[in-house]
């Protein structure tokens, strides 16, 4: 541990404090913020370093209410039941529910971007010939296209409203372009319609309006975080949690290890 | 488990879906929400079953943008090391520095919700007789009241803006009156200027637009999401939590844990 | 943020690395510890600063052991529901059901040891006449005593074990017999036999063998998390979440927000 | 949601309640486990649905205490941040700190056992052919081989005490063999010595005594935990939070987003 170490500096440029004034992202916090713009330009501001146009912010808001609330979902239902163990801690539930927000149901639309900002962006030709090229490229990987398909509906309406918005705001959509390009190519591939669903309009309009693949989870992280907060409120008025451990406890069958199945030790060497 | 115990039902009023639509505490998701409410009001909506007014609205997104992004603090240096260490997890380093929002940091908004809303409610009189009696009662306690006080400043700049945000859009102050009437009252006490600080502002204007108070720090913990969000991005793009632990090592002193003071057994009994 | 700040060091006797050796609590890992004390002793260093005694370690793995695993408890159902939404993160899904190990579940421990280290130590008298003035305390500010009482059982199993364990190993006993006098003054109060559960017994010995009581509730923690990595195994080879989650909706009536009666604004002001 | 959903059951063998028994794996939990194994045989129990031999509990008691406590950690620093702001939480402050336990630090673990449990064993021929496969094998896809190397010591003492603990035990040692063997192909690849670090220790006797290689990170979990405990209790008697937030602060350099170089926006298509 030299004296070099500590030399090393930390660079941010998120926010800072003074005696006077609070700076976030280069913006006067009480004067330039606050009063004027509302909280998911201030997401869009976190995470690109500049605030959103009236049509960014429109699409960043209806993204993050497309996908905050859907009732009694996986993650809610965590939340529910550790807020019934610790209810000292509000954000313990709140952040018990949002670890479930990850690869299976808020990470495609990261990768719907990483698809249209990454993988595709290494291409050549047009957006017909770029789209051939990812499903070529998906099936030789034996990877399964991000936010195409639905287990019963042939349209999500959520993605057709995302969809309509992004062309009566005369919104940029060179990524969403591509993507449906991809749909329609992935569809012809398969010889059968894939629901274009919220998942993948919500990368590639996530994509157009600027944002880093990267940091297109954080709507759904911010939009489940809303959805948590209702959810483990109602639960503090209106318990559930005993309700369904019962649930869980009267569907529940044991079975000895020995017979259970489950793999007791490593495959090979033992 | 009897037989009655799986009749029992859940009851919510979060949100369903169907075949056809998503509804979300009582509107059609797509065809009333998106596009028409922004993140704030959803928030408002799950917590109190009915969306804002404007003038609601304008008060919980200044609420929401003023307590979101402040720099370095603590929980978001939680972040930063949980990144470093699980780079595989987004949600895992937002859920691990929204861990940190409790009693300390964001209770306390909730904190001045509940003092306005549960225990002044049992009082009676002027706001001014309620306030004399609340001083008498937390002093009695040896509690402190949330909200007044400041290591530094005789003004907190995020208070003066949300207070005169109020006033200008004709917002109810019922509240704010009371708590503005407790903090008057505490300084005559105390004999000294106390700063009427952001949580004493955001506990009371979250209260008059008709948040219950333990939905309060709700707001804290949006704020915080979205905060968390923009400096574990950063943290992806430019790292510094290898530099943190280095400070951290170059600056700890280890001692014998015989010499260190630190209680090795219970008091008493031993 | 001036330079005595920066002065400040950090004072740890957790540990510590040179270039040679790793010095765990004033121990040489790899030579002290390491083939020589199994993890529960571990775990008495890391909160007592000593190693702990044969008879120590005995029951501290028998606590350890006794509220481990209970099969499907609400914060394994949780975890259970975490890891199926992100699978990428073991450590998210036990991080997950951790945090339900709370004020209701694990938290009465710490508990029953801060009555018997804390509250009892204030007092004087012999363990009866402390007992009565306990049990005085606790009917006079309506607190309910922690560690007595069980939905359907007049004894504990689990408690029996341990207190014969203790017994039989000639362990310390002051904080147990103290707990015991508590219970029969409880009991006599009550005019009803009231179960000294597993909760009153850990508390009580863990006092005995030297932990703080608030490092009690880490009996739990431990137990917990090797109970949690159980269960998340377990629904990586088995799952179950899917079917957790289809039990939950179909178990779910939504009802408007308007016919809910969920609070929809704070009592008293609007 | 038909019918046929709620009639599927929740199987599981983990444990069970009755009135009157615990039963845990198969085993009755008092008469069976309490006061008989230790808290490393019921991790194993749990992982395994077997009881360790005493040589299995002894190696995997040594691994445990190997990783569990190393001093100011990246993770410990983010709980002992946690516990500051949410006091009221200890569970909350630990489960900041598991989140850390990902791919860089404790994941590795059970990667090298996925390397031997799975990569390996699809290959034929002796060790050193397999070894030599396994080195091609990543250095043709670009991969590290996990837990070689090491940023200052030829040897890593941990890994030769787990090594030498095996060998005393007549441990199996069939995984272990075929790690060292790849370690020896690597070197001689790469022309210069690699640490065989303790991920490559714990990786192979974890593999040897019987786990499968995504149970082996559950090791760095129960350690980690441990580690975290004491680490939060020593926290709360003697707090350096504050100051790791000011070291943090005095030495963080806030620059304007726009000078700052961190992506405003995706590749390519804006």
């Amino acid at each position: 541990m030299s004296a070099d170490k500590t030399d090393r500096r930390i660079k941010t440029s998120m926010g800072t404090l003074t005696a006077e004034t609070i700076t976030v992202r280069g913006h006067n916090l009480v004067d330039d913020l606050m009063g004027r713009v509302d909280a998911a330009s201030l997401f869009f501001l976190e995470v690109t370093g500049r605030l959103p146009s009236d049509t960014e912010n429109a699409l960043l808001n209806a993204m993050i209410v497309s996908i905050a609330e859907h009732g009694m979902m996986p993650s809610v239902i965590a939340a529910r039941l550790t807020i019934m163990g610790a209810p000292e801690s509000f954000q313990g539930a709140v952040a018990s529910g949002l670890l479930g927000a990850g690869d299976v149901f808020v990470g495609p639309t990261s990768n719907v971007a990483r698809l249209l900002q990454v993988e595709a962006a290494a291409l050549d030709g047009s957006d017909e010939e770029k789209a051939e090229q990812i499903v070529d490229l998906y099936q030789r990987e034996g990877r399964r296209i991000p936010g195409l398909g639905h287990p019963h509906h042939p349209i999500d309406p959520r993605s057709e409203k995302l969809l309509a918005m992004q062309r009566e705001l005369g919104a940029p959509r060179a990524y969403t372009d591509l993507m449906l390009a991809v749909h329609k190519a992935a569809c012809a591939r398969r010889g059968k319609h894939l629901t274009f669903n919220a998942v993948a309009a919500v990368g590639a309009i996530a994509s157009d309006i600027g944002l880093d693949w990267r940091a297109v989870r954080g709507i759904g992280l911010v939009a489940r975080t809303i959805g948590l907060i209702g959810h483990v409120f109602e639960e503090l008025n209106q318990p559930s949690a005993q309700t369904i451990w019962n649930l869980v406890e009267d569907h529940s069958d044991y079975f000895d290890p020995s017979e259970a199945g489950v793999p007791a030790s490593p495959q090979g060497r033992k």
